[in-house]
């Protein structure tokens, strides 16, 4: 499925405004390495490729089928993958059991014949399957994100397709996509099995809306979340989000609260929205698990703090009083009005090397295990700055300008150099919050530091501790599973 | 203090690190239109004005003065200030009550000569003040937001940046801002009192940490309520929160359960996030309150209409199911596999057009009072799109692509514009979420459409839900109010 040789568009179309054509034209784009077969009665060739009229008139052996015909054409096309000894499909094609009594039939029929060729299938009703590493891209929507070591399967097309875009917009890399669709014959259940198997994968992401086979789902989710985090956001909570469900993908959501004290058993990490899901990925993949839940909290400005400090409490995680050599060792270098508490409120003073040395010592005390950075960034608020002032406006104050911006670029960069080498040095999670991450461009560089190891500015405070939150869980799960004492917390 | 007609800089500096130079700075930045004097004992002229050593020497009389000087001669510049008839002072240096004790009783002092001298003051320990129609931008942040009709009140000056930021950010306009600091004359609640009958405020937006006086504040808050939103984020409800609020504005956040509750008793409307306040400052400042809590969804994709399903459920809302009339008229213009369900879901089928005429059907039909609409703006997906298409990069498809890119932004121009007149015409809210709010950029013709009457796209359902779900409660606040009977739910 996710390692094919040569691959065949079922029902390729011309027509760019066709799945078919998509579907083809994002094979392409993706630079997919192997052959790539239109399938097509009547045209010659296809956006370059030369097409042919049946998949038993294609030259070579076919490992991945993608089937986009119309719904009663899908069984006719599957019986033809088998004869051609094809091993997987991904049936792209609707109109099977998210619509009533009579599709559901046909679905069976679907799933019956499948099942007799011995082909794993994905779908029907799917949006298409994506495999960064082996630059798969059998998929509808247009999006090409990088690669990476994060999974996702998504019972709906359009909730995958909104990760893989923020994906893109932060540099966020995913390894594998399946859309599942209606689930006919491969379950969302064999999919997290598998990526737990899979070496390109380390953190799975589901968006699930109901899970065909119960038990089977509880007892893959165990094998896989003592090695890998599973992050699921359960749609279909409430009985108009059900009702919701059954007419889109067709898979009955059951009954969730049951579901989700199971999956928090099970050691899943659950997420309540989009944004959480994301970001919540986005810091598995990309920090350490802390060894206990002793946050330490580091900020520029007091409200910010204020709030970090409540949403960190929320998550569950402990703000331990200052050590008393941590407050000896501020107190020689802080300008005195610091707050002299966790979290340490720098108050908007002292510049960058200031809050260089603090964070170091907060992250290197023993008495916390994870840090909160608050207000990072400091040269793309200063070249906003500086772009709306008539001060920097005059051309005698060009070189002023210059020379500002470039001392806070090399600061920022030492900075973000700096979080990098001590979270890896010391092993301990941290977390950076700024303003700064709602602007990403191409010349912020704080973003581009922490892109480079795969991580993520958080836009505010409350991202930070909710992230740092479902990390300490999961590490609290781990030890626990490897029958390990907590740490002090 | 908001609408002066001349102001002072006492501690105005001509060093561009200091505070006393940004204050002046953006004084003169933002194009307040009376005389603005620099208050310096060495300097001639400041950033082109002329300095003055001290304010009885300034040649005409003086409405505001933003005093930057350091802690000791604060009083002696208040003092100054009385000498010389000024009305209101904002004192920005920091220095007093957050410090300590020894700190508190200057404070204290501080209080007392103000009180003498009769001037109304803000801080001290604080930012700044903005009044974006009198172009009164006395602030350290170089913040220009454009007017509009949003006040806030914040006990930081960091959470009040952030939240200027995110407006102009989305072309989101603020009347005025106080970072109210430590409070030691002018309280929060007297600014609320303020708003209340400002005629330029029509949604009040606060940060608070703590409130000095309890009962004052909650009897201010219960005059505001019924003619104006007040949107309430609370700093420091947890002990480690609490604790840091101390050391931040010098104010002792109280119980936060009893807080919470006579707010929310006061007809407040309480939000958990900075997300959540600014998204649902702007949606009160720019939608109509909904009769009742009775919500339609439409949607281009499944999982999407889901997600906005269980969250609007969690927020209260109803999801009544479709009438039969409904129905009958979809039925005729929608595919077969559309969801025949609340919420509608278009299964990504049938164009623009049929989008425009199902979203008409919904938001005019009595059984709905509001409405989520989701996936607006297809012309800067299709942008995205086409530009990485290896596709259209042939010579020859440029003219196609072009073809395409200016009939979807046509037909977007079109759909908006439709929401914007069906929620006039209607008096209903309709909130559209897409994940085109998340790229927010100059040609993206939706986003700038709704822009002009004040709105946003939504980034999430959630945040769509939300943000309805705020709209509902407090109008049924209004109503109970006005002994008005529910419209029924």
């Amino acid at each position: 499925m996710f390692h094919p040789e040569a691959v065949a568009v079922i029902g390729a179309s011309a027509t760019p405004s066709k799945w078919g054509f998509g579907i083809l034209h994002n094979l392409i784009q993706g630079q997919f390495p192997g052959p790539i077969y239109p399938i097509n009665l009547k045209e010659k060739e296809i956006l370059g490729r030369k097409a042919y009229p049946s998949l038993a008139e294609t030259p070579g052996p076919v490992d991945l089928a993608v089937i986009v015909v119309p719904p009663e054409k899908v069984i006719p096309a599957v019986l033809d993958c088998g004869r051609k000894g094809v091993a997987a499909a991904v049936i792209i094609t609707a109109g099977f059991g998210e619509v009533g009594a009579e599709e559901m039939r046909r679905q069976e029929e679907l799933s019956r014949v499948i099942r007799q060729t011995g082909m794993a299938a994905i779908g029907p009703n799917c949006q298409g399957v994506m495999s960064a590493q082996s630059r798969l891209f059998a998929q509808f929507l247009w999006l090409f994100p990088p690669a990476g070591k994060i999974s996702i399967v998504s019972q709906s097309g359009n909730v995958g397709g909104s990760l893989m875009g923020r994906g893109m917009a932060f540099g966020i890399g995913f390894s594998k996509f399946v859309s599942s669709g209606n689930e006919a014959v491969t379950k969302c259940h064999e999919l997290l099995e598998y990526f737990g198997e899979d070496p390109e994968t380390e953190v799975v992401m589901a968006y699930l809306e109901g899970v065909p086979e119960g038990r089977a789902f509880f007892r893959a989710l165990k094998r896989v979340t003592p090695r890998k985090p599973v992050l699921i956001l359960k749609g279909g909570v409430t009985e108009a989000g059900s009702r919701a469900c059954a007419s889109h993908t067709g898979i009955l959501a059951g009954e969730s609260d049951l579901f989700a004290s199971a999956c928090r058993q099970a050691g899943a990490v659950l997420v309540d929205t989009l944004d959480d899901l994301f970001y919540s990925a986005v810091t598995f993949a990309s920090q350490p698990l802390p060894r206990t839940n002793r946050v330490g909290i580091v900020t520029w400005g007091g409200g910010w703090g204020v709030l970090a400090a409540d949403a960190c409490v929320r998550e569950g995680l402990c703000l331990p009083a200052l050590p008393a050599e941590v407050i000896a060792e501020l107190n020689e270098f802080l300008p005195s009005r610091w707050s002299h508490n966790n979290p340490v409120d720098l108050a908007a003073g002292g510049g960058p090397g200031v809050l260089s040395r603090t964070l170091e010592l907060m992250v290197k005390s023993p008495a916390f295990d994870g840090v909160v950075q608050l207000g990072i960034g400091i040269s793309s608020f200063l070249r906003f700055m500086t772009q709306s002032s008539f001060f920097f406006g005059h051309a005698d104050r060009a070189k002023v300008r210059e020379t500002l911006l470039s001392m806070a670029v090399e600061s920022d960069k030492k900075f973000s150099e700096k979080v990098m080498r001590l979270s890896r040095e010391t092993g301990k999670p941290i977390l950076s919050a700024s303003d700064t991450a709602s602007t990403p461009s191409e010349d912020n560089v704080v973003m581009q530091t922490f892109r480079q190891e795969g991580k993520i500015i958080y836009p505010t405070p409350f991202h930070a501790a909710r992230c740092l939150g479902h990390l300490a869980r999961y590490a609290r799960f781990r030890q626990k599973i490897k029958g390990e004492k907590p740490g002090q917390g």
